[in-house]
Order: C-alpha cells, then structure tokens, then sequence
C-alpha cells in the first residue's frame, strides 16, 4: 500500500501518518518525491484498508498494490486445478459441454432434452428447478418435482447433473440431487450461500454476477475456497454495459483474464451472454478459441414453446450443427472434446 | 405487447403468430405498415413474454409496452405512501435522517456514536452487525453482539433501530433487535430473503443494487408488497458506472423517477453512493432538492479509527454543520426536518 | 509512479528497472516490501507513462499517483476562476441561467423564445445553428441563417448568445456571432478543434463527453487553457449507463468532485441529461444544491412542436415555475439568482 | 412507430393524437387494448421522431419500430460487400491482417517494424502520424515526416498503409500517402469530418467508439455510405464498462450482431480492446472464431521502448507465433489467411 501526501503536507503530519501506520503494525517506508511525500507501507496482512489513512490530515491518496484474494490466485498455486464432477473433469485437456433447457418444464420435455444433448457430446445436463426470478409473477420453476425430473432424465442418459442453488433452505435438497451445484449470477455476492456450498464439498459451477469484476469473481470463489472446497469451476456469462444490441455484453476478456489471475478452470456461458440462439454458435466457437474450457449451452427440443429463455435456445439441429463445428477446433486448441 | 414482422414475411408466417398469439389466450391485431406488418396483442396477464414469439419464422422483434410491476405502482395507488418506523414517517412531509456507523464495532463506539446523531436531528440510528464483505478475511462484523449493543444504545438515546438482514439465517434475531429492516444492495436479487421480509411484516429499508435499474429495484420491493406488507422505503445508493473519480456514481435522477413511477417513499445515501466524506454533505443538499423523503449517513466519531468506510464517514461536526444546512431547505421544500 | 515487481523477481530484474529509470531521466527509489520489492520513481515530468516499465522481466504493475492535469488545477490554482462572457459572470456569486431551445428552427421561432426565457430570469440565449446529429438525414440546423437569427433574437433582449461550434471549419462564423462558445459532448475529444477554440481567447462552455470521466473532462479543458485560454466553463450533461429510465444518467457527483480538483466554473444541463421534461425541476434544483454555478436548460415556447429535442424542453410556464423555485433557494446557497 | 396512450387516456386526446399524426402525413391506426389504447403510425420518412408525440396529452410512452440506417443495412444489401484496398480486399474469403506499431517514431523503426509484419503474414502497415492524445503535452506524433517514412517502409516492403486522419485539416496529407484512412475511435461521432472522408472516395477504416452503440457505429457508416462511398470497414476496438482489469472491454458480440445488421466487412483490434500484449493472442483467435474479417494489431520490434502503447503491442516473435496458431484456423472457418 502507497500513501500520497499532499503537495504541501507539512512534516508534522507525514509524522503523523508514519506513526499512524506504525501503530498498525506495519513498517513506514518514506519515498520523497520531486514534488511530493508517498509513504509505503509493507507487512500487509489483509486487515489494512485505505480508510485507515484517507481521513489523516496532509493525505490525498491511498493505493492498494496487492491483490486481494490468495487461495484461488496463481500467485499461491500455479498449476492449473482440474475438477472432477463424477468423472467428467474440467480444466484438463478435455473440453466440457453442459446443455438442457433454461427450465425443467415436465418430465418429457426434460427426457427429450437430455436425449438431444446426450446425442451430441455434452457430459452434463442441466436444467432449472428452483428458478430465481426478477418478477414474483414469473415462473418459479417445478421446484422438488423438477429436481427429480431432472435426475432421472441425467440417470437413463449417463448424463452428470448442474442445476441452480437458489438459496440455503433448498441447499440440501439440490445437493441430493445433482452433481455440480450451480449459483447463478443473482447470488454471487451471496456470502452465507457461497459459504454452505463450500462446506458442502461438492463441486461447485459459479457464475460471474452481471456487473462484479473479475477480481469479485475471484473473491466470491475465494469465499467456497476458503472452506476447504477446492473444486470450483468459473463461468463467464455476460456483463451489464450501456449496448443494448445483446441482452448482457459476453465478456471474454475474462477468460484469459481468469486463467492468468487464477487456476481454476473458466467456462463460457454464451446464451445468457448474448440472449440469442443465433449469436450462440459464433460465441461459442469464440469463447474456446479465447480459452475456455467448457460451455454451457441452453438448449431446447422446442424453443417456441419454452416457458422461459426460448429465443436464447438452440434447436436441435442448430445445436448439432454448432457441436461438429467446435470439434473441429480440436488440432488448433490441442485439447479433445467428444461429440458422439 | 407489439410483435414486429420481417419486411418479407409471408400471410401464411403471420397467420402463424395470429394463431400463437390466440393459444395464448390473447387477442391480435393487425397493424399494417407502409414497409411491414405489425401484430399488437391485448389482454396482457404478465405471462406472456417476447421469447414466445422471438423464434417464430417471419418474427423480426417484439416489443413490450406495459410495466412490468403493479402493486408498487402509481397507476395501481395514486397517493403517496406513508411508512410507520416506530412512530417516525417516512413518506409524509417530514423529512428523516438515519445516522450511525458503517459497523457496530464496540458498546463504547456505538453509544458515543447515538449521541452524536441524535443531537443534530437523527431520528433513526443505523449500524451494521451481520456485515457482507467482498472478502472472507476482513471484518465480518459483531453479529448477535452487535445487534444488542445498536439496541441499548437506540433505547438510551430515543432512537429507532436500522440494521441490515444479511440472511435467511438471521432474520429473526435482526427482526427481533430492529426497527426497520434492511436490504442491502448486494441482496436487492435475492428473492428468499425478500420474500421472508415480506412475510416478516415489518418496515423494510430496500437497497437499490449497484447495477439495478430503476425498473429491478421496483421488481424487488413487489416481491415484498406481494406478500402483503407494503412498509416498504427505497434507497438510491449509487450505481456502478465507467467513472472512477467517486466509489459509486450516487443516481440522483432515480429519485424523481422513482417517485413518478411509484408511491413508496425513498431515500438517499450519499456516504455509500460517493464514498467520500467531503462529497457527501453537497450531495445529501441535492438529494433533497431533488425530492428525496430522507437521507442515510454514515457518521462516525472517530472516522480516523473506524473498522470499515472510514473515509466515506462524517466527523461529528461536519454532520453537525450539515444538519444546520439541511434545515436551511425546509422553506424551499415544504416540508419540515427535525435538527435539534 | 510506482512499479510494482514480482513475487519472483531477481535481484537482477530490480537492478534493470531502475537502469531503465534512471535512463529516462527519473530517479528510482527501492521500497523493500515483507512479499515484493516495489521502486518508487520521482521527478515525473509527464513524459513517462506506465509503458515504459510495464514491458520489463519482473515487473507486475505500474501505478500513477500524480494527476495529468496541471493548469487547470487547484493545486496550480487554489482560487476559483471566474469567467466574464459580455459582463456576465459564471464561478462567482451569482447563479447563471442559460436557456433556450435546442435548435433555432425559424425567425419567429427563437424570438418568441427569447422573449420567454428573458422574462424568468437568464442572461444568456442557446439555440443550436450547426447542429452535431447522430443520422445523416436528420434536420442539420439552419446554419448561418440560424446564427442570424441567434443574434438578433438576443441583441432584441439584451441576452448574450451561446451556440455550439461544431467544427474548424465554421469556427470563425460561429464565433462571431457568439458570446460562447459551446463544444458539444460528442466534441470533447476533437482535440483539433479544441485547440483551435483556445487559440480564439473567447469564452468556452465545454460539455462533458456523455462516457468521459471528469478526469478527461479536465484534460479537455487543459488542450484549452494550455493556448492560453482560461475562459472555460465546465459543464455536466449526463453520461451512458446500464440505465434506460433516463436518456442519460446525470451525473451530479462530478460537480463536487470537479469543483475540487478544479478552479474552473461548473454549470449542468439537465436537459439533456435526463431527457424528459418532468425530470428537470427536480435535478435542476438538485444541480444547485450541489454547487453548480448555473444551469443551461432546453425551453421552448411551443415544446410539441419543436424539431428536436421537444420532450426534454420546458414549456413557459413550467420554466418560469422552475426559476421561482430556484430563487429560493439564494439563502441556503448564500449566492443571488437574477428571476425577473 | 407505436403510441401508447395512458391508462386514462380520453377519446379526445386519442383524436389529437392521431390529428397530429395525420398533419405530419402519416397514418394513424387505433389499436385497442384490454388496458389502454395504443396508436400505430405508417408510412415513417425517418422524419418523425418520438419527441413530436411524448409531449401531447394522455400519451404516456412512444416506441420506435424501424432501424435508424438505411445503406449499411443487410435489409437493403443482402449480400457481404468486399472492399478492395489497393487489391488487398475485406469481406471475401481470405482474412486481412493490419500490423504495425502504435505511432511512428523513426525512420528506422518503422522499417524494422515493417520487415517483421511483412513477415508472417499481415498485408497493410499501420503506424500512426498525427495522433489525438488525451494530454497536449504527450506525444503528438512525427506529423507529415512520420507519414514520409510510413509510405517508404510499406513501398519498400510491397504492404498498403493505413493512418488516422485526425482532422479535417489534414486530410488531404493522410490521403495522399495511404491507401486506407483509419477514422479512429475518438472520431466517430465527428460527423464534418465522416463527410470529408465519405466526399474523398477512399476505402475508410471506421473504428467503434469506446461507449458507442452498434447501432450508433451503424449510423456513423452511414454518413460515409450516404456520400456515395460504399469503401467502409467497421472495426470493434473494445468498449468502456466498469471492469477495470482490462483497458478496455473487447466487444466480440458486435462481430456477429454487426454481420446480422449490415453488409459492411467487420474486424478486430485486440490490442486496444484488451491494452495488454499477452492478452491479444488469445482474443486474436476468438475474434476470427467470432466471424471477423481480420485483425488490426499493434506490432513493435522493440515493446519496451516504444513512446505509446507499448505494453499493448506485440514483440516479433510473439507476433509470429500468433500467425501461426491463426493459419490453423483456416480449416475451421473455411477461410483462407496468407502467413510468410
């Protein structure tokens, strides 16, 4: 940390600042200037913020110089973490797909979902069953009933199962029943349910909130990490900006940004991203050549007739068509990725 | 809701979306165009949404003309609501003030800190117990400690008492030790919670969050008036933007669009909205200027020392000065501020 | 500047940063920290970006502390500027009132608006003639048939005239037509053209940039000043946010904030920043309670009929209701307003 | 064009509106709703905006319904338009690669710089000459020599030259010594200067404004294109949002939302999209999986001493390894790219 003195900080008050920082148990460093006094600051241990010295008199400026999280940071591990969820890993050479519908509707329609993402290439189903919702009118989701839908849907076609957790009290329940525990972009600032999914020690799938930097990102996962749970897997899926062209801005920045910072592995979810089936498939092929290792994709046997998130769907053959697309990526990315 | 057709749609694609539109139970009407047809559909129950027609062929977009909210609504209740904390209106023509430290950090800083607000016109005294923090290592607050300090020391000084509901968890004892309940931004989507404030029935102080729109946060104060409790007040407190000269661009405009829209009654806070102790004071004079029914402020008696937000809290005598100003307004108003 | 180096950085790396340093003329300061070393670089002399370091082995980061402005700050000039266009002052005791329509669509037209905004109260007269669109076939203005009209139009009332200068090319007419010279938002970073309006010596009325940050705002007047120009008004128009309530998100923040870093006179325009007429009275009486020196408002006589910007114009009788208001508050600001 | 009339909207506001309308020529059509009235418009010239009903009585919202551009739109070209720079065509099979340092400094640098892009691939030298800074004191660029040395670098080298024209006034100099004027980010909406450009029948590299639309950038093409020059190539350079760990944020969706919109050619610069050398690669390969036409890169032999952009520019051999891992993708996107 860097304090920056006034242009005519007196010595009294670097005095002041100096003792100030001493009495926090950290060294002063006295760094004169052609024009002005910075003081730096060293032995910080994370309790020290730059409130502690913007209000002392002759001070203009605090900077902070290191990064705030530690577990999920390459700085502390710098080899990449590869999570298992039941079998299927991410962030190895293999590329992951999880598709289904935005929703778990019926058992039919999640039985036909599974059977055209099953059929091309995904490893994982998912699929809504507790449903945060802006609206209180809205759709809420087929709740416990979805859940077991789901599951058995996932069961017959050897499919893993991802489905939100929507907050503490359904915890228990989604945990029974899936294999990758999903919080979505609404609860990302959510500490008490970042904390009980990282007790839960299952694999947990966590979405960038619309508006958190990449350093928020990385300090919500620092939050389930800290727990002892180490398999989490980061999703990209768009940021709220001023275009209104797409319904989010999909920030693949990010992905690079993420693998540098971090060593959890990073997937892309391009129809929330962009909010339209035919913007999916350019998104998706660029979000693995950006770097990702896996995408989540919404996809629908009917997408006319979806009770939610239909015009950001895949059909089956557009999702098909996509699949064999990115297996071609394969030479140029060295990694695999199995399409059936 | 208005669906618009592609320059080249055929009869037979727009007798398709009539039919749809007729399943759903709704009524279309053919707008015909000097370049392209558009169909508008009446009788609009809130469940249908633009993604069931987005994907039918000849569809190019499709616009939505109603709001998505009712009970907060002004069209729904003219008249301004008034919400009883304790006997201290929010709503009315008196204008409120609540005052108090980011945090609860001892019984000592909590007393002295009710004194100073108290003198100068605070009628509620707010602190933070159960703290959601960016970072599982820094201060998570007081907690169950917390809560009874903020209380002896409200019930000393007449006070009422303002404190956030982190979670579910929490609620009751927060609810137990609390007048009015708050949301914080980073809870404005979490839907669990609104709903068990909902049903709580008591004053909710609901948080817009740093990237709502307007539109959101009235979506979330439906989600706690369609649970019957209608004691709910909004808060502007800055929305996160391009510009890094201030911590949050505090929303000004929110105010009088907020107060067009709908009847609750909403408040400002400038200390988390600027993050800066000197900007708050031109601030709080333009929230009210602007038609806000309160303001909240983070004021500290030794911001120099404070755990958290010291450098966005008032010293007891630029609160104090404040205040004095503050009342200057009454005229220009028309309404009254207590400052003792 | 600070450099920031690696966890791992060598002895070695350290020495050739601070040979690079010292090559550019700078002297390197080591601040040894318990985790990094970082090196303190003193003698800035705005040449040295973070460029220069950032591509060295062993080097993290680089943080600037010193601000890129100089003559336009408070620190180079504590005292406030006060700017004289035609006798009328903006920055010192007085409230300033610009008014008028957006464009001058006929002779007629701007007369009647005179006449109007003359009657509550504003010294100055706006009205665009070389009008800056976003489309090609919109209305362009009426030129200089419009400037005439301009002029005549505030020679009739004894109000001085503000019009926007949209290039290099009509720069000379508009500045002889004109009292002030206003650079439109989209106009803010033609440097060319800014410099050219410093190299005039007539007073300007610089308009934020709708994603500029305040610090590039005062870059912008700095190209000005930096010719030898000081007569440059600030002014707030509203910037571009995730937000759609609002046309534009006014940033009322900035008037504080450039107020401190800056001795140059700020005024907003509400108008276009919010873009609605309703929201006008509200956040121009919030605009003054901040500390702005003036405000520029749209009013037209005749709002329904207006060829641009017609929603966001105050009606008479509006406007007049508004300056009565804003007469009120001389106490509470301790500064006059003149409202006939 | 749609109206929609308030809730208690009366026939007669209804028959002013659609009188209003009709004065304006153009046809009114009642759409009657379950709630409210709304009023369709026909026959829209591009004259008529929402500003001429938002002020009449009892109409509470008006919504637009067609796009603003008309040239640059796939709607009235369907099919791609290829532009040709001096036989180096955009928008055809092959994918164009634009290298080269940020700003020419010498002679001999950009002779070096041009024998290593020459060298692995990219067709078009890019170097700046006169270049807008946000500070007047920072480098402004070798003016007319740097445009002397750019042509000799690219004639020696047998590559086209693409420069910023900064201005008006030296536009004739730009366009004599390059093949492709660039109009840079800052330039978008300097609709005099997208005129000159339009006039001067040059292929035009027209690059997105950092908090521009697409539509806007649309609308910006279309002042080039409504001149009778069709020679115009949109280029994504990355947008302003509140994510701070990237300079900017690249904007990869406005690649396929940009192709679905118009028939201009479409590439990417990553180097200000992301400001940072080491993330240009992987945002390299996710821009052509995304559908760009080409890459615009900024190149330097020797980074760490270039006098701008140096953290963002490439060094020869990563530039070269990059090239390489593009030529894989030929297969991928059935596209053809030319490396040495």
């Amino acid at each position: 940390m860097l304090i920056l003195m006034k242009l005519d900080a007196t010595r009294r008050q670097i005095d002041d600042v100096k003792t100030r920082v001493s009495e926090l148990g950290f060294t002063p460093h006295e760094i004169p200037g052609a024009q002005r006094m910075a003081i730096g600051i060293t032995g910080n241990k994370a309790k020290v913020t730059p409130d502690h010295f913007l209000t002392l008199p002759g001070v203009t400026d605090v900077i902070s110089v290191s990064k705030p999280f530690k577990l999920v940071g390459r700085d502390f591990k710098p080899d990449d973490t590869v999570v298992d969820v039941g079998g299927v890993t991410f962030g190895g050479t293999e590329i992951q797909i999880i598709a289904g519908p935005c929703s778990v509707e019926s058992r039919e329609q999640i039985m036909e979902a599974a059977d055209v993402v099953r059929a091309s290439g995904a490893r994982l189903l998912r699929g809504g069953a507790f449903k945060p919702r802006s609206s209180p009118y809205a759709f809420q989701g087929l709740k416990l009933e979805g859940l077991e839908y789901l599951k058995e849907a996932a069961e017959r076609t050897g499919l893993k199962v991802v489905t939100e957790v929507k907050d503490t009290e359904t915890l228990d329940a989604v945990a029974e029943y899936s294999d990758l525990l999903q919080i979505g972009a609404r609860n990302m600032y959510n500490f008490s349910l970042l904390e009980r999914v990282g007790d839960s020690g299952k694999p947990v799938l966590l979405k960038r909130g619309f508006s958190s930097t990449v350093e928020e990102l990385l300090m919500a996962a620092e939050y389930i990490v800290s727990r002892g749970n180490y398999n989490v897997i980061l999703c990209e899926r768009g940021i709220r900006t001023f275009e209104t062209a797409t319904r989010n801005t999909l920030d693949l920045n990010a992905v690079p940004v993420l693998k540098k910072l971090s060593h959890l592995p990073v997937i892309v979810d391009p129809s929330h991203g962009t909010g339209a089936w035919d913007l999916v498939p350019p998104m998706s092929m660029a979000a693995l050549a950006a770097g990702a290792d896996g995408l989540m994709l919404e996809v629908h046997a009917h997408p006319e007739r979806a009770l939610s998130d239909g015009y950001q769907s895949l059909a089956p053959d557009t999702y098909r068509s996509l699949m064999l697309r990115v297996k071609k990526l394969e030479p140029v990315l060295g990694r695999t990725i199995m399409v059936n």
